[in-house]
C-alpha cells in the first residue's frame, strides 16, 4: 500500500471525526433556523446551539460572546473587518498593514486604496519575519484608521509581537485588527491583554469544518456590514446560520489539548533539524518558541520547489510551496520576497504543515525523501552551484 | 412517544442522509485545497471534485460552469449580485424590485438608495402576490441597471412569470437578476430561456449542507466582488473552497426526483384543502401550478399566528409565522401586507412549508389540531368576530 504522508497546508484542514460527531444533531434533528424568544421549541433549540457555540468562542480569546460574528471563514472576516469599518469611518483614511500578510489582507487593503481613496502603509520584516515596530511608530499618523496585522504567518510561522503592536495601538488611539487564522488555538491570544479591537478566526483550520468563520468586533467598534438581509449576527452578517458549522467551530476548539501542541512542536524541530542537514538549505522564519508550532519552510538553493513537491507526491508527501493561495499560480511567495531572499531563492522554498496526525516515522520519511529528491534536482539542475 | 409534524421552513433544511455520506470523504481523506494543474495530487483531487459540482450545478439551471460562483449562500449570492453590480455600474443608477422580495433583497437594495445614490422602484403585487407587469414596463427606463425579482416567494409560494419578465427585460437592454433560493429544483428554470443574467440559489433549502450556495453570472457581466483575497471563484469571491460543501450542494440536486416533487404538490392540496375548510380562514397566495410545490400559508382571522404556533408547537407541529427571517422579530409580514391585507389579518397568518419527509397522516393530525387550536384561541379571543 502506497503510503500518504500529509504535510501541505491542508493537513490541518481534515475534519476531526469527533467535531461530525456533535455537528450531527444539527444536521439530521435539531436543523432550525434560530427563533426569537415566542419562536417554536425547535428553533429554540438552534438558537441555544447557536449562542453555547458563540459563548465557547468568545471565552477562547477573552472576549464576550455579544463581540464574536460568525462569518463564512477567515476570508470573509479579514473583509469585513478591513471593509467594514474603512466604509464606515469618518475622516480617516490611512491603513498600516505589513508585507506579510496573508491575500485576504493584502487584496483588501489594495482595493481601498484604489477605489475608496485610503492611503496604506506596508510595513517591512525582517529577515525572520517580524514586522519592523520602529517603522510602524513612524507611520501612525492622525489619520491613521487601522493597524492590521496577523498573529502568525501562513508560510513561515513568524508569531508577531502583538502585545507589545497593541500597546502600541492603544497608545496612538489607533484601532487594532488580528488576522489569528493561522495561530488560533496553536499560540495564545487574549483581546483584552494584547488590546485587540478585531480578531479573524477560522474553523477549518482547527480540524473543524470549512465554511465557517469567526469575527471579533470590540463592543463600541462600528462596522458596515458586507452581507445584508435579515439583521442575522447583530445586524453585521445576515444569512441563514450555519447552525452544524457553529456547533462544529466551538467543538473543534474544545478539543484542542496542550499535547497536541507540544507533539507538533516535537516534530516540527526533529524535521527542520533533519531538513537543514541538507546542504544549501536555509530556514525561512525563527526558531523556536516564536514560530508556529505547525510550520516549517526551508529553501533548498539551486532547485525549484515546484519540482521538490511534484517529485515528492511521486512518494506519497504532500507539501506545498508558497501560501495555498498563491501556490495556485506559478509566481514567487511575497513572504520569502520580503525577507529578502531573491527571487530564485523565494522559487526554492517548500512548506511543511503538521498536524496532530502526523508522526515521528513520517518525519524521518520525509526528511529521507527530501535528501533524495533534493540530490536528485540538483545533479540535474541548470542553475549551476 | 411525543410525535413531531415538522412544517416549519427549515423542515426543508434537514440534510438528506446521501448528501453527508457523498460530503464524507472530502472531510476526512480529500480534504485538501484546489491546486493549480501543477499542485500536488490531493489539490487536483479537491479541484477535479469543485469543478465537477460546479458542472451539476450550471446544467441544473441551464448555464456553462464558468458561469457558476460559489458563495456561502443565497443571502450572500443576492448581496454579490445586486452590490457587485451597483458598485461596478458607470452612469445607470435605478434599481426595480418588488415589493414582496426576501429580506436579502429588499434591505440591499435600501443600501444602494441610502448609500451609493441608487433610486428604486418596488413593484406592486396583486392579492395573491403577483407583480404587476405593466407597472414594471412603465417603471423601465433609461437609467434602469438592473430588474431583480424573485422566481417563489418564501411565504405564499406564488411562482412569477420569469419568462415573460425575462422577455421585457431583454427588449428593454436591462439586466435581470432571478432569487430562486425557494424555488431552486422545486419548479424549473433555465437562464437561457428565461433571459436571465444573475441569479441566486442555496444548497440547504433542498436538503443540501447550510453555509453553501451559487450565483449564476452571465458570461460578459461584469461584477465587483464583496469578498477579496485569493482570487477564488474566477476573482468574484475569495475564500478557501468549501468542497466538501459544493460537493454536498452537488449531491443535492442529484437527488431531487419528480416523485418527491408530486409527492409534496399532493401533501400540499390535502393540507390546504382542510385547513380552508376552517371557518374564517383565508388561503394568501396563488392555487395549483403556479404556487410552490411545498408552501401552504392561510389566514385564520380574528387569532394571532404567534398563538397559533405556540399551540401547534405543544402539539408538536412546528410551523412558522411570516417568513423565517421576520419571523424574529413581532412584526407583521411585509409579504402579507403587500397583499392588501390588514395589519391585523397579516398577524393571523401561518406558513407551512412542506418536504418530502412529510406524510398524509401528519397532514390529517395537523389539519385537526389546527381546527381545534383556532377554536379554542377565537373563544379566549379579545378581537370581536
Amino acid at each position: 500500500m502506497k503510503r500518504t504522508v500529509y504535510l501541505d497546508n491542508a493537513t490541518t484542514t481534515a475534519l476531526d471525526p469527533e467535531v461530525l460527531k456533535a455537528m450531527e444533531p444539527y444536521f439530521f434533528e435539531w436543523y432550525s433556523s434560530p427563533t426569537h424568544e415566542y419562536g417554536h421549541s425547535l428553533g429554540l433549540k438552534a438558537r441555544e446551539a447557536l449562542e453555547e457555540s458563540r459563548e465557547k468562542i468568545a471565552r477562547s480569546i477573552g472576549a464576550e460572546p455579544g463581540e464574536v460574528i460568525f462569518t463564512s471563514g477567515g476570508t470573509e472576516s479579514n473583509n469585513l473587518a478591513l471593509k467594514g469599518l474603512a466604509l464606515t469611518s469618518k475622516g480617516k483614511n490611512h491603513i498600516i498593514t505589513s508585507k506579510i500578510e496573508h491575500a485576504s489582507i493584502l487584496n483588501v487593503v489594495r482595493s481601498l486604496e484604489r477605489r475608496n481613496g485610503y492611503k496604506a502603509s506596508y510595513l517591512n520584516v525582517d529577515e525572520e519575519g517580524f514586522v519592523d515596530i520602529e517603522q510602524l511608530k513612524g507611520e501612525i499618523g492622525k489619520d491613521t484608521l487601522l493597524v492590521s496585522i496577523q498573529h502568525a504567518n501562513q508560510e513561515i510561522g513568524t508569531i508577531q509581537n502583538i502585545r507589545e503592536i497593541g500597546e502600541i495601538c492603544r497608545d496612538h488611539g489607533v484601532l487594532f485588527h488580528v488576522d489569528a487564522v493561522q495561530s488560533f488555538t496553536k499560540a495564545p491570544i487574549d483581546v483584552e491583554k494584547m488590546n485587540i479591537d478585531l480578531l479573524s478566526i477560522s474553523a477549518h483550520k482547527i480540524h473543524g469544518p470549512k465554511g465557517i468563520g469567526a469575527l471579533y468586533v470590540r463592543e463600541g467598534v462600528k462596522l458596515r456590514p458586507l452581507i445584508e438581509g435579515g439583521y442575522n449576527e447583530f445586524g453585521l452578517r445576515s444569512g441563514t446560520e450555519n447552525i452544524p458549522g457553529a456547533v462544529g467551530f466551538a467543538k473543534a476548539i474544545e478539543i484542542v489539548d496542550e499535547s497536541h501542541l507540544e507533539h507538533m512542536r516535537r516534530l516540527r524541530d526533529y524535521l527542520m533539524k533533519g531538513l537543514l542537514e541538507i546542504p544549501d538549505s536555509r530556514l525561512n522564519g525563527p526558531k523556536g518558541e516564536r514560530r508556529l508550532c505547525n510550520n516549517v519552510n526551508v529553501t533548498f538553493r539551486f532547485v525549484e520547489g515546484e519540482s521538490i513537491l511534484l517529485h515528492l507526491d511521486i512518494r506519497g508527501i504532500i507539501v506545498t510551496t508558497g501560501s495555498a493561495c498563491f501556490s495556485r499560480t506559478l509566481e514567487p511567495s511575497h513572504v520569502i520576497l520580503a525577507l529578502g531572499l531573491s527571487h530564485e531563492d523565494a522559487h526554492g522554498s517548500v512548506r511543511f504543515s503538521l498536524s496532530k496526525y502526523n508522526t515521528r516515522e513520517e518525519m524521518d520519511y520525509t526528511i529521507e525523501s527530501v535528501r533524495d529528491v533534493v540530490e536528485q534536482l540538483r545533479q540535474i539542475s541548470p542553475v549551476g552551484r
